[in-house]
């Protein structure tokens, strides 16, 4: 176990999540929905499985103001690092490490960054693995990534190429690909030597600012002012208008984009499989449940005939599906979308749809 | 136009119309649906096209007692003739004309005989049919049917093949044929000289029964009883139990099973087109509107994404189809049904299958 007081957790809970609709919506994001059968939200279940790790006092958890209350209402106590604004991952984790650094003058923290919407179904693996990966960001000037073994050609993950062995489960990386196609996911599958991009990470706070002075130097010097007015005592991000004048002018630029392609000094931890999932898209979410003998899930009330590989999600009314095929009916109080497989990830294109008609009652 | 006071109006409103679930309900059936866009119940209608023929004092309504707030509803001032249950057409149509029989003494009037949920677009072309109908059964022994010229090769309507002309448009029949396979209807439109089978019907109300004798004896027996009875004064169908009694007993069977396919005295109106459609499911509902470019039908709000010959109806809530093809999605306030254009009819399954369940909340 890392000793709790130079680890802090930076959860990043300002994502949309509009591949969600009908469920996730502006004011109701993914990370807050309840996915699974326990009733607990995402986030909360993110919280919930580091406290064990660094104590609940050394988690952060970084969000545009807006979600502020929806957050304390999650999670009660919780210290929320506010972005001006939602400006993607790369400024909202620049942010969390300047903070970090303000906060605890002199001294130098490893980050854990954690997304909000992610499913986990083995926290005491995971915990493992995020441990390995701040002991690496403690003794090594490396931005340290926690990969996940593969189990499928899937198609809607980054993938990491593995380079050489280092200490324990860590290897350096000798290159992150993009989300592939179906046959060079098989591709990678069959070599071998590939880890899924989990999108958590483990790196000391000077350790990825040094980063973005190499590959986002504006946005470096942004944040140098950044952390120079939060050591002065601001009361938080959200009130100072200098601090969000200089974060409005922020390029929105993932930190895999932004940085990690670029850097040197990457390592991987090529964790144990612990039933992990980004839970992208609504069939990543039945992924994580049984199906029935004809390959449907249901949640909820429904009626279903003559239909294979379909997936329901009724909230106060009943679904019934007749001789469909590969179709996920998702039932939400105002809204019920019907999708089919293989259009899933085009569930964001009714989002902006809706904000093009200016249904603000749906968005 | 045929004298009014020999003619009667018997519209047939006592089906469930199962297959337009989660629209039609057992305390809402098919008939008292408003499916155009005209906001009337298909009930209205049917009444509000004869009114002109008949006039409203010559209509009657034949319905299980359960339906009559609700017909007093649609059609104030209505005429019920109750069935003390629901016993399929014979027994219906027998009911009718024992009734106008026994309200009549002495007299022996032309029935028209019409389901109370069928679409028509041409009224002015209907009521000449109806009139000519009504012409063929006033001046001769003969069973009328209705025929409608076919326009396609419909698979969910009973033909009849035309024999020698009569007077007018009117044929003898040569036979009724059963919903056909899709390569036997073909052949039906390419030989020509048959019609569809409207369910429309015209026949003196001693004629019907005359043909109840000879092939539904013990129907016939009991219903001369019921006549009987009525004509003594007995204050309607429902209250009185030996009614209740006689009627419980008959088969349930339908007119053109038990009477019309056998009996040799049929006729057969020829009519001009008329835009009749029996409304018999969701996908017949959506022939009778234009589509979009897609092949789309959609109303109600909705968001429609890379879908093709789909249909949605959505009630107080937005319906978002993406990447579907020939889906058809019906939003009630209490459930939305998905059924795949082929499979249609299959929509009496989900409720047969809420009936097992118990579900009297939505069937």
């Amino acid at each position: 176990m890392a000793a709790q007081t130079d680890v802090m957790v930076m959860v990043l809970a300002g994502g949309q999540g509009s591949r969600f609709w009908p469920l996730s919506r502006a004011a109701l994001p993914k990370q807050f929905l309840s996915l699974g059968d326990s009733g607990e939200s995402l986030i909360q279940a993110t919280v919930r499985r580091v406290v064990p790790l660094v104590g609940q006092a050394n988690i952060r958890i970084v969000a545009n103001a807006q979600l502020e209350a929806l957050i304390h209402k999650h999670v009660p106590g919780a210290k929320v690092i506010c972005e001006p604004m939602a400006k993607n991952t790369a400024a909202c984790i620049g942010l969390a490490a300047a903070s970090a650094l303000a906060e605890h003058p002199g001294s130098d923290p490893v980050l854990i960054v954690l997304p909000a919407d992610h499913a986990i179904k083995d926290d005491q693996r995971l915990r493992s693995a995020l441990d390995e990966a701040a002991q690496r960001a403690r003794e090594s000037d490396m931005l340290v990534t926690i990969g996940i073994p593969p189990t499928h050609p899937h198609t809607g993950y980054g993938y990491i190429k593995k380079g050489k062995p280092l200490n324990g489960r860590s290897y350096s990386v000798e290159r992150f690909f993009e989300k592939p196609s179906l046959e060079r996911a098989q591709k990678y599958l069959e070599q071998g030597g590939y880890c899924w991009n989990s999108g958590m990470f483990a790196w000391r706070a000077s350790v990825i600012l040094e980063s973005f002075k190499s590959f986002l130097p504006p946005m470096a010097q942004g944040l140098a002012e950044i952390q120079a007015i939060l050591k002065q005592g601001a009361d938080g991000t959200p009130g100072n208008a200098r601090i969000a004048e200089i974060f409005s002018n922020f390029e929105a630029i993932s930190i895999d984009f932004g940085v990690l392609e670029h850097a040197k000094n990457c390592v991987v931890v090529d964790a144990e499989e612990f039933g992990w999932s980004d839970v992208g898209s609504w069939d990543q979410w039945a992924e994580s449940f049984q199906r029935d003998a004809e390959g449907n899930l249901v949640k909820g009330d429904a009626v279903v005939i003559d239909s294979r590989g379909c997936v329901i999600r009724s909230a106060n009314r009943l679904v019934a599906a007749v001789g469909l095929n590969d179709v996920i009916v998702i039932d939400a109080g105002d809204a019920v979308l019907v999708v089919s497989h293989e259009h899933v990830q085009d569930v964001r294109k009714v989002v902006e749809e809706l904000k093009r008609r200016g249904r603000a009652d749906l968005i």
